[in-house]
């Protein structure tokens, strides 16, 4: 890493996420995506079943879905449960680790929230100065 | 929207970012993304030029980081200032919007660089669990 002779006042860390040689950009790329952004909301509230995270988070597909969980597994935030029954049932919640990300997550969706007027006030004003283009 | 109805105990608001209908959702599709939050991180020390935020935040392509600055530029979040010199100096800041988001996705790339171990090790397990499925 050359966090050194970089610009990086950002950070007080020789860890460095614009560095895309960082592990950390790596864990930031799982973050920054917004459907794990939204799965891990909707399993903020308790262990789900696939059907019902799909009802939760409306608008993601089957193969996005699977995607998403696996992923999350992959990184140690959701903990796949199955359960030896006919046929055989799946639980996923959030693991210790995934409970830390419930507060930082749940600040960018409530900037999300509270900032709608503004952004669509802007996109507005934007469309109308520049056109089609 | 149908909040009401659906479980969203994580928000005590109307509006809700698991809703693919609710203009959050469009604001949160901005947001949860990679090169937003890098060129957001790169922007918070201060005004940037093209150049300098290209080599701020590594990996990105000319012209992802023109397509992010447009879309940032457009929900109001980064300002574009062209002076008319020749050949022309275009500058990018945050607005002050913009400035509001700093210390959320500083929040979230702090828990990317302090979960590295954390994230590593749960790969590795993954990885020897599943084989290369």
């Amino acid at each position: 890493m050359t966090t050194q002779s970089r610009e990086t006042e950002v950070f007080s860390y020789n860890i460095d996420v614009l560095d895309d040689t960082c592990p950390s950009r790596r864990v930031l790329d799982l973050l920054a995506n917004k459907w794990t952004v939204l799965v891990i909301y909707a399993l903020s509230s308790g262990t789900k079943r696939n059907g019902e995270l799909q009802r939760l988070v409306l608008g993601i597909t089957q193969k996005m879905l699977t995607q998403t969980l696996r992923e999350l597994e992959c990184n140690g935030i959701v903990a796949r449960t199955v359960y030896p029954v006919v046929p055989p049932m799946v639980e996923y919640n959030l693991t210790a680790m995934g409970q830390t990300l419930i507060e930082p997550l749940k600040t960018l969706c409530n900037w999300a929230m509270q900032h709608i007027p503004e952004v669509e006030a802007s996109r507005a004003r934007f469309a109308d100065n520049k056109g089609v283009n």
